[in-house]
């Protein structure tokens, strides 16, 4: 049973958030860029004690058994501090996008009618142990107007509030609004139902995390959510691929980062090149000791070759999510094929054509529906930055609202302004 | 209990839609034209079966003792059938948003990045007792490339039975995929909730009608809405408004069609200006048949005048969407009176200042969060059409995706598309 006071504490985040938010909506771009800097730099001049408070929670999750991989996602280090804090200053040279007017026109009666870019309001923010999140879902949110309520997972607690409130200090001493950055310090799961169900004070639930925290919020938060990072990428081998390009390209997407939600999971292959490509590719793949879950047709071809890794492919590989160094092979008898597979085990994200046919390249690029669509490219290149955005504050597998990539701009909204001189409608 | 049998015809609808939208999605636009046009034709020429079905509405209408209004939202006659045809004819002459590409640039490593314009998928119209709903919407979605699945009241569900029918026979002689446009034939209440649970099958949900049928939907909808409608509208007059403009525009926002979601509901009047304007603008009200729910201090100036309708206010008429010829009237000390009077009260939807005083005016503008906000104009302006969207599928007072008027491109999403030449990340 939560306590009642635990409750009271986020709804009264929630009030001061709204405040906060009104303020910050008109908060001019100086101000603003005067708490990031305070922030990057009090990052570096407090990095005694958020180092402590780290060692703290690392060493709880040293004691509760948790695995290295989660211990690195919790660790900081001088150098991870001095990452964050540069992170925070490349925010401050973006360009601010509230208050730009846009779509303006003269309509014939002489109103002048337009929209001009707005903040979102409050945003929510709930992710698992990287304390970084803490300050870089902050920086966006405020470059981009938005108050932020920070939900942390309890493995690095000691670490993200203790950045959050670094994080409030900076925006103290700059004029800005109290409660632009908020965080809840009880670990109590409960809470996190009680803060979905906060329609009224949180404009948007970003989620950061893994699929079953995404899955909760999505199905349980009463406000509109983006929700994204699951990624079942697909790069398909077309018959006119060029070989050279389609080996370095899926070598790339598999094993630059198995770990991230932008690398391939399936390899689709044209059963015309399937005895010429193929074996080419697995070798590539082999030295790299990415294990290939193979269709009946591929095991076929590949089963004669040595130093293979090769597994039989089962129905749950297909749609699978590895971020690993595995990769599922298929082979399909045309581009429709491919498509359809796509379309059926596709999570949306970033899939690729490797093609020199003109028509079916477009094809591809036209009928994929997918937040990223590839032809001759590495799924590896989905990210805000490298599209453009300056930074990213999630990857948005929706259609709604914002899909791909989002930067500063896809967490704003806009009003309608329009100019009149007395003018009444007839 | 519901039929289980509905409940399966109802996913069944849901599946052909998925199908529907997927082939939509790359359909010409010559070929959404011809539809279209088949479907304004075939208005005009089934007029007789058009008519005949909603006599039917309008018997049963008549039976169970609906009032005057509503037989004149059911009611069709041939001269409101060419105008719906018209409205058909119109959506074909607007540009197909679909397809479009935009914001390409060549990053440093020669990837050719860009958005190209895609539809949501497949669209949900739940709406209450206007025929004429059935078209507007089923044309929209269809030039955005959008399935939809239409939802209508019983008391017309004889004539948007027909109409969907109608439409969709058009869309198959044109080659459209079956299943583009669908109507639920069951007017059971309880299906309502099993659509709104529909998340996998049902993109968007847009809710026509009232303030009940718009709660319903919002707070049971499993996938994103846009809810919209429901204006409490004010209009400031400032101690530096022009009073001939203040007169005219306060009696076209309240006046000019009352009923509508963009009527004025709420007078806000700077003190300095009470004795000089407020019995000007009161006098002019009272010879247009306006009510008057005053707060003290304008009840105080306004009792001795003669011929005034005048209403003592209770805190119920703050917020209020009075839909008819009442407004309400508040006098604040300041500017900062009359926004945070919006702010508590405000729908989100359009508000007004008239003032002469520039930086008066544009704080109004930048300060005021709705979907429309204007300076010295009517808030009646607030339209798709009057925007210059050509068209409009709703108006949405929420700040997600879509705010204010909402035309073919506000029912679009996007994807990247990335071009490449072999290019992988280093």
């Amino acid at each position: 049973m939560i306590k009642e006071s635990v409750i009271n504490e986020l709804i009264e985040k929630g009030k001061v958030a709204r405040i906060a938010a009104r303020k910050l909506a008109f908060t001019p771009t100086t101000i603003k860029n005067k708490a990031l800097a305070n922030i990057a730099k009090s990052i570096i001049d407090r990095q005694g004690e958020i180092l402590s408070a780290n060692t703290k929670d690392l060493d709880y999750a040293k004691s509760s058994g948790i695995d290295k991989s989660m211990l690195d996602r919790i660790m900081l280090s001088p150098s991870r501090l001095e990452a964050i804090s540069a992170g925070v200053r490349k925010i401050i040279a973006l360009p601010d996008p509230i208050g730009e007017m846009y779509d303006l026109h003269l309509a014939e009666n002489g109103l002048q009618i337009g929209r001009k870019r707005v903040p979102l309001g409050v945003i929510g923010a709930i992710y698992e142990s990287r304390p970084n999140v803490t300050i870089d879902i902050s920086a966006l949110c405020l470059k981009s107007g938005n108050a932020v309520i920070l939900r942390s997972g309890k493995e690095s607690i000691n670490s993200s509030v203790l950045l959050a409130h670094i994080a409030q200090d900076a925006c103290d001493q700059s004029g800005l609004p109290v409660g632009a950055i908020q965080i809840i310090e009880s670990t109590d799961h409960a809470l996190v139902n009680h803060m979905l169900k906060m329609r009224d004070m949180i404009d948007l639930m970003i989620p950061r995390g893994g699929a079953s925290l995404i899955k909760l919020v999505r199905e349980n938060a009463a406000m509109p959510v983006i929700a994204g990072g699951i990624g079942v990428c697909h790069t398909y081998v077309d018959k006119d691929a060029d070989l050279d390009k389609a080996v370095a390209i899926i070598r790339n997407a598999k094993t630059q980062r198995p770990s991230v939600c932008n690398a391939l999971d399936c390899i689709l292959i044209h059963e015309n090149v399937i005895k010429t490509y193929l074996p080419v590719i697995a070798a590539k793949l082999a030295k790299d000791k990415v294990e290939l879950h193979c269709d009946e047709i591929s095991m076929d071809i590949l089963k004669p070759i040595a130093s293979l890794n090769l597994v039989k492919a089962v129905e749950e590989d297909w749609g699978k999510e590895y971020l690993s160094l595995k990769a599922s092979i298929k082979v399909v008898t045309s581009l429709d094929g491919a498509l359809e597979h796509i379309e059926k085990y596709g999570s949306g994200h970033s899939e690729a054509i490797i093609s020199e046919n003109y028509s079916t390249a477009m094809r591809f690029i036209n009928e994929v529906d997918a937040a990223s669509v590839y032809a001759n490219a590495s799924t590896r290149f989905t990210d805000g930055e490298v599209f453009g955005l300056g930074a990213e504050i999630g990857i948005s597998t929706q259609k709604f609202h914002a899909r791909g990539p989002m930067g500063l701009r896809e967490v704003t909204s806009y009003k309608w302004i329009i100019f009149g001189d007395g003018q009444i409608r007839g």
